[in-house]
């Protein structure tokens, strides 16, 4: 039995805040606070990205270096990144700061930062707002770190799902940012996930893997890859079920988490910079499933299919066409089938065969509209 | 000594002429005719989508079947793209019609088309229009003929460049037509070059492989890849000069014809669907070329660069940051060096070091305006 809630609910033993640190212009929140009342395990899912924001690099170590958690802290408005030898004290400044504050350690704080590139932290009004942060700290103070976290974001992601595990409900609740600068490996945005299941490390890295690469790596609103992508996970065994490892209960808990991504994933897209159309792009008959990913993408990044569908223009099967050939795999244009339902409504599947195999795969998008242009040539 | 003309000058030995056949609304110039009155040598550069369209399937087979040409025939208004066995019957016929008219071999004719993807053509209508085609062949009908392979395009691109071989005058010309779905490899658009060069065929594929590896493969407006990306070269050796081959005078040839393609290729940059800037990105200190490529490629089509590129906005370098990242090579933070210069001016240079290496790479993009969005969302 799984049950679903579209909102934030935080897990036993988890406690949350958000205030305004002015970080951001005009008072918005911009800076959040998550706690754990005992020692968590984390696990962590990074940007691929080759030049990863200070906050990054510092949560990596702390990451390798500690196994108990106690809390993140996060900020919208500064992603903290090609900031330099600076960046990266500001990044355990944010940590010392929090740790002070929870009188937990240093190294058990992960720091996570999203907003502009290449500008130096406040880092003072940071630390004035710590103590103000810590201090509201509560089960309710979710839905303030929830829109503590947000950049162009014209909604907050968050989802709750429950689970039995014998006697014992399970709960996972995720909350999570983004709306452009969205591409696979990985999905480009902050994920925050607390769970009070009682799990192995090993067995809590290996359902994130999975989760992650059956959601976030799905998504695509414009095919950039951020520097600051995150998804971090605590799990602080409140729940007290019967440990979850690599066999028992392992299914339960991965079906859950990957639930929670997802919807979280699709959130991302629904409100993507400027969309008008949530599509979803199948496509099978690929000789394996990199092959059907690979194809998918193509279409999903291409400029001109997004533009079409924001027009819900009929000349959008020759640049489905094109995507496909584009895409490098050696499909033959005889076997190539494209389907797709009405282009005026809001959620659109659009479905391509490639008949040369078995496999298939799905990657969610948006469309491409004047408003992406205006969001992104505006947002400063 | 090289003179440069931007104006289309037929070479020795050509005509060309271009007249309205009814494939776009409008009663628009959509048929464009070619011709050599001796044989010529052909060497052509097609896309590398793998769903190429007809056209290319007839005139790769022409190539490979035959050494001398005669005339290329093309449309524009429809792509003859993803039209099956119609559509290779139609290219076939499109050759057939211009052979009989001028009364030489069928496989002496190539075929061109651009437009549309996904629409059977109009056949008829350009069975009845070539006698009138062929009928109006002149030195100055270039005028007509360029006007009448343009789509999005606002205006003509061509190019005319003279040097001097011994005692003798080689010309090269080329026009270009390419305002979308422009990405290397190759680039998305129709050339077609007329040169009275007297070379060796060997000499001019290789000739054609650098000048388009250096110019056309250098620029992306959308990265989005064409079906239909075709350069062609006829060269009849009107001019009378000393046989160029891989030794003899190679390099001045090559040197003209990539000056040629260069300046055609950045025409289409700058009639890019929308574009208010022309960039370009320069990216140095990479180990090797292709990591160079590769850079730059990426800051190029990143939407969120292009779009702040478009607002001028400060913003910038962050995006230019993540674009790096995202590339997939190695670079390391404190070694990259990013410089540009008023960000307010219609052309900008940017200049970006990875100070890893000695080697570097140009490539030519354009801004992303709501422009852009509106006329691939209305284009049909």
């Amino acid at each position: 039995m799984m049950a679903v809630f579209k909102k934030a609910i935080l897990p036993f033993g988890f406690q949350a805040n958000g205030v305004s640190a002015g970080i951001k212009k005009k008072a918005k929140l911009d800076l959040a606070v998550f706690y754990s009342q005992v020692p968590a395990k984390a696990s962590c899912k990074f940007t691929a990205n080759k030049i990863p924001a200070a906050p990054l690099v510092i949560s990596k170590k702390y990451l390798k270096d500690n196994k108990n958690f106690r809390a993140i802290i996060a900020n919208s408005g500064n992603a903290n990144c090609f900031t330099g030898a600076v960046g990266l004290k500001d990044a355990v400044a944010m940590a010392s700061f929090l740790a002070k504050a929870l009188r937990v350690k240093q190294k058990s704080v992960l720091v996570a930062s999203t907003g502009i590139i290449g500008r130096i932290l406040p880092i003072d009004k940071i630390q004035q707002a710590v103590p103000v942060l810590v201090k509201g700290l509560s089960k309710q103070g979710i839905d303030k770190a929830k829109k503590a976290i947000i950049t162009t974001d014209t909604f907050s992601k968050e989802i709750t799902v429950k689970f039995n595990l014998g006697p014992k409900t399970v709960s996972i609740c995720g909350i999570a940012k983004g709306a452009g600068m969205i591409a696979p490996n990985m999905a480009t945005l902050l994920c925050f996930i607390f769970t009070d299941a009682n799990i192995t490390q090993s067995a809590l890295d290996k359902a994130l893997e999975i989760a992650v690469d059956n959601s976030f790596n799905r998504i695509t609103v414009d095919g950039c890859m951020s520097t600051n992508d995150s998804v971090m996970t605590l799990a602080n065994g409140e729940a007290c079920n019967k440990l979850i490892d690599s066999g028992n209960n392992f299914i339960a808990f991965v079906k859950a988490l990957e639930l929670a991504c997802l919807e979280l994933a699709k959130m991302v897209v629904k409100d993507a910079e400027g969309a008008t159309k949530f599509i979803q792009v199948k496509v099978s008959g690929a000789k394996n499933f990199k092959e059907a990913k690979t194809v998918a993408l193509s279409i999903a990044n291409s400029n001109l299919f997004k533009t079409a569908m924001f027009a819900s223009s009929t000349n959008v099967l020759g640049r489905i066409v094109a995507a496909v050939g584009a895409s490098g795999v050696d499909v033959k244009e005889k076997d190539l089938k494209i389907s797709h339902g009405s282009l005026k409504k809001k959620e659109i599947l659009l479905s391509v065969s490639l008949n040369r195999g078995q496999s298939q795969a799905v990657i969610y998008t948006s469309d491409l509209s004047y408003e992406y242009v205006k969001i992104n040539a505006e947002y400063n």
